[in-house]
C-alpha cells in the first residue's frame, strides 16, 4: 500500500499543511509528517529527498512560502512525483512569491503545484496518484465525491428556500 | 502498463503540447491525444472525463490558454490525477490568466498545474506518477536525470574553457 | 416578463450575491436562486443550463470565486446571456483568479463579466438587458438613476456646507 | 429587429473593434459603427449616449484601450446595456489599464465586460441579448454554437490522425 | 489669488480627499469642496469642468476610486490642470484599478496623478503650480519644506539616542 | 512669459522625450532641454532643481525608467511643479517599475506623474499650467482642443462610411 | 574591525529596520542608526553618503517604503555597498513600490537588495561581506547557521511527534 | 587579493552573466565562471557552494531564470555573500517568477538581489564588496564613477545642442 510524505518548510507552516494530514487521514491512507527546510537544512532535504523512494514513499508533498525552493528542489532529488504547495506566509507578496517559485520550474524537473494554502487538494492529489494503482482508494476518493456533490445540493435546497421565504 | 491522455483546449495548443507527446515518447510510454474543448464542445468533454478511467488512462495530461477550464472541469469529472498545463495563447495576458485559472482549484477538486508552456515537465510528471508502480518507468526517468547532469557538466566545461581563451 | 436566474458556486457566495437578488427585487423583476458548483456538481450544471431557456430564463447571472469555472461553463451550454460575478473568496489572490478566470473566455463564448463582488450591477445589467423589451423595467431604471443623481446631489451638499463651518 | 451600435475611442482601434462588425454580419443583426472619443469629444460622447435608445439601438458595443472610459461613461448616460471591449493598445500596460478601467464599475453603472481584444465576444454577447427577444437571432446562434462544435470535431481528428502517423 | 476646486466621485472618499482641504488650509489657499460623481451625475460633471474656468478656478484636484473616470474626464472637458488621487476603495483591487483608470490617460488630454490616496500631495501639487504666479504661495511651500526637514532632523536625533542607551 | 525644463535620465529617453518638446513647440511655449542623471551624475541634480526657480522655469517635466528617481528627487530639492514621465526601458519590468517609482511619493513631496512613455501629455500638462497665469497659452489649448474634436470627428466620417461601402 | 550603517527614510521605518539593528548585535558587530530622509531631507542625504567611507563604514543598509528613492541615491554618491531594504508602509501597493524603485537600478549604481521588510536578512548580509575580511565575523555566521539547523531540527522532532499522539 | 566566482543555472545564461565578466575584466579583478544547476546538478550545487569560502572566493555571482533557486541554495550552504541575478529566460512571466524567487529569501538567509538581467550591476556590487578591503578597487570604483558622469554630461551637451540646430 502507498504511503505519502509531507514536508513543510517551517513549523509555522503547520497551521496549512495539517489539512493534507486530515484529508489523508479520512481517505485511510498512511503518511509522514515532518519539517524539512530548504535553506536552514540544505542537507538534510538533499539526503531526505535521495532515498524517499527507498523509503518507501509514492509521493512528496512539500508546503513552503516566500522564495519557496523546498518543492523543486526536492523535485531535483528524486524522480518521485513532488506536490508543491505555494503558503502565504507573512511577508509573503500575497503569495506570488510561493507560487511562482514553485510554479515556474525549468524544463526537466516538474513540480505538481497546487492552489495557494490548498494543502487539502495536495492530499486529493496524492491520492488520486495512488488510485492508480490502488482501487480501494480510488473507491474512497469515488464516495467523497460524492459526499461533495450531496453537501452542495443540501445547500442548493437551504439557498432556495430562503429566497421563498 | 500505464497509458496517459493528452487533450488540449485547441488545435493552436498543439505546438505546446507536443513537448509532453515528445518526452512520453522518449520514456517509451503509452498515450493518446486528441482535442477536447470545454468551452465549445462540453459535452465531450463531461464524456471525455467520465469514462476516461475506465478506457485505462492513469494520468490525464490538459492543455488550455486564457480562461482555462478544461483541467478543473476534467479533474471534476474523473478521480484520476489531472496535469494542467497553462498556454501562453495570443490574446493572453501574459499567461496569468491560463495560470490562475488553472491553478486556483477550489478544495476538494485539484489539479496538478506545471510551468506556463511546461508541456513537457507535464509528461514527466505523469512519468513520475507511473513510476510509482512501474519500475521501468522509474529507470528510464533515472536514465534521464543522469543524462541531464552530464549535459550540465558538458556545457560547464564549455563556459570555463571560453574564459581562459 | 422576463425572469433572472442567480446561480453562485458555493453558498460561501451567498453574502455577495444577494444584492444581485436584492436590486431584481427592488426593480420588481423575477429571479430564481441556488448553488450550482461547476466542480462538485458538474451534471447538475450541466443540465441546469442545458434546460436554463426552455425554463423561461431570459439572463443567467453566475457569481464564483478563485478558479471560478461556472459562469464560462455554463454560458458554453446556452445561448442565453450570462452575466459573471468574480468573488474574492477566502484563499483568492486578491480576486485576480476569479476576474480572469471569468473575463478571459475564448472566442465563441462570451461571458458579460462585472466587477469584483460586483453582484448588484450584475442584477443591474439583467435589468437592463430586459428593458430592451419590456418598457416597464425601462422605467424602473430611469427611475433608478433619477434617484442616485439625486441622492449624489444630496451629498454634495452636505459635504460644501462642512466645509462652510 | 434589434439594432446594435458599435463605437470605439479611436480610429486605431477598428483593427480589433471590426471582428464585432463581422461576427454581427454573419448574425444578420443589423449594426451601425463609429467613432465617439470620450476624451477627444465628450460632448459628442453625451450626445450619442443619451438618444441612443430612442434612436432605436439596443445594444452598445464601446472599445476603448489604456484609460479606458468610454464605456463606462456610455452606461451612465444610458439605461442600454453596455459591452466594453478592452484593448490593448501602444502604450498600454499589457492590457491591465483598459481592462480596469472598463471592468472595476462601480454600484449603480454596470459594463458588461469581454476578454481583452474580444471584439467578437462582445458581437456575440450582443447577439444573445438580441436572442431573449428574437427567435431567429436564438436560432443563428444554435448554428453557430454547432458549426463551433463541429470544427473542433474536424480538429481533433487531425491531432489524433497526425499522432498514429 | 488663485483658488483650487476640490472634487470627488462620492462622500465615502471624503476621509481621504479632506486631507487636500487641510494642507491648502495649512498654506492658505482658497478652495471650494464638493462631490461630482461621473457616473451618477454625469452631466453635473460636464457642467462643473465647463465653467470651470470661468469661476475662477486655478487647478482642480479630483478623487476617485475603482473605475476613476472623473479626473480624466474632467480633464478632457477643460484646459485647466487637473490633479487625479487615486481612493483605494472597498472593493478596489488593491487600488490598481484606479491608479491606472487615471494615470493612462491617452494623448492630449493629461491628468497630474499623484500616489495611491496621495490628497496631501494633491494640495501640496496645486499649491506649487500656485506658486508660479503667487509668491506668497511659494514662500508658504519654502517654509513647509523647512519644517519638514526639521522635523526629521528631530526625528533622527531621537533614533540615534535611543541606540546610545 | 513661461519657461519650462525637460530633463531626462539618460540620452536613451530622448526619443519618448522629444515629444514633450514638439507639443511645447507646436504651443509656442519656451523651454530648454538637457540630460541629468539621478544615479550618475547626482550631484549636477542637485544644482540643477536647486537653481531651477532662479533660473526663470516655471514646471519641470523629468523623464526616467527603471528605478526612476530624477523626477522624485528634482521634487525633493524645489518647490516648482514637477511633472514626471515613466518611461518603458529596455531591461523595465513592463514599465511598472518606472511607473511606481516615479508616482508613490510620500507625503509632503509630489510629483505630477502621467501615463507611461506619456512625454506628449507632460508637454500639454506644463501649458495648463502656464495656462493659469498666460491667457495666450490658454487659448492654445483651446485651439489644440478644437483640432483633436474635429480629427476624431473626420475620423468618425471615415469609418461610418468603411461600413456603408 | 568593520562598521555599519543603518539608515532608513522615516522613523516610521524604526520596526522593521530594528530587527538589523538587534541581528548586527548578535553578531558582535558595530553600527550607527539614524533617520535619512532622501525627499525631506535630500542635501543631508548627500552628505551623508558622500562621507560614508571616510567615517569607516563597510556597508551601508538603508531601508525605504513606497517611491523607495534612498538606497539608489546613497548607493549613486559613494561606492560603498549599499543594502536596500524594501519596506511596506502605510500606503504601499502591496510593497510592489518600494520593491521596484529600490531593485531596478539602472546599470553603473548596484542596490543589493533583500526581501520586502527584510531588515534581518540585510543585517545578515553586512555581515557575510565583513566575514571576507574579518574571521570572527565568519564564525559568528558559522554558529548562527548551526544553530538555525539546530533549531529546524527541535521543531521537526515536535512536529513528528504530534502526529504520533 | 580577492576572486569572484560567477556561476549560473543554464549555459543560455551566458548571454547576460558575461556582463558581469566584462566589468570585473574591466576592474581588473579576479573571477571564475561555470555553469551550476540546482536543479539538474543538485550534487554539484552542493559541493561547489560548501567548499567556496576555502577556494578562496570572496563574493558569489548567481544567475538564474524562471523559479530560480539557485543563488538561494547557494547562500544556504556558505556564508560568504551571495549575490542573485534574476533572468528573464524564454518561458519566463515577465521575469517576475525569477525576481520573486530570488528576492523573497527567508529570514536567516540573505541573497544580495540586483535587477532584472542586471549581471553588470552584480559585478559591480562584488567590486563594491571587495572594495571595503582593497584600496586598489576603491580607486578602480573611483575612476569607474567619473567616467560614468563624464559621458552624461557629454550626452548633456549634445542634446542641448540638438535643441539649438
Amino acid at each position: 500500500m502507498g504511503k505519502i510524505a509531507i514536508i513543510m518548510g517551517s513549523d509555522s507552516d503547520l497551521p496549512i499543511m495539517q489539512s493534507a494530514a486530515e484529508i489523508l487521514t479520512e481517505l485511510n491512507i498512511n503518511f509522514e509528517i515532518t519539517v524539512v527546510s530548504a535553506h536552514r537544512t540544505p542537507e538534510r532535504m538533499v539526503e531526505f529527498a535521495k532515498i524517499a523512494r527507498r523509503k518507501g514513499f509514492d509521493v512528496i508533498i512539500a508546503g513552503a512560502g516566500g522564495a519557496a525552493h523546498l518543492p523543486g528542489m526536492v523535485a531535483s532529488l528524486t524522480t518521485l512525483p513532488v506536490i508543491g504547495v505555494p503558503i502565504k506566509s507573512s511577508n509573503s507578496i500575497d503569495g506570488w512569491d510561493s507560487i511562482l517559485s514553485i510554479l515556474q520550474m525549468p524544463n526537466g524537473i516538474p513540480v505538481a503545484t497546487v492552489a495557494l494554502n490548498g494543502a487539502k487538494n495536495a492530499g486529493l492529489l496524492a491520492a488520486r496518484i495512488l488510485s492508480t494503482q490502488d482501487k480501494e482508494v480510488a473507491k474512497s476518493l469515488k464516495k467523497y465525491h460524492n459526499s461533495m456533490r450531496r453537501s452542495v445540493l443540501a445547500k442548493a435546497k437551504k439557498v432556495e428556500n430562503m429566497q421563498k421565504k
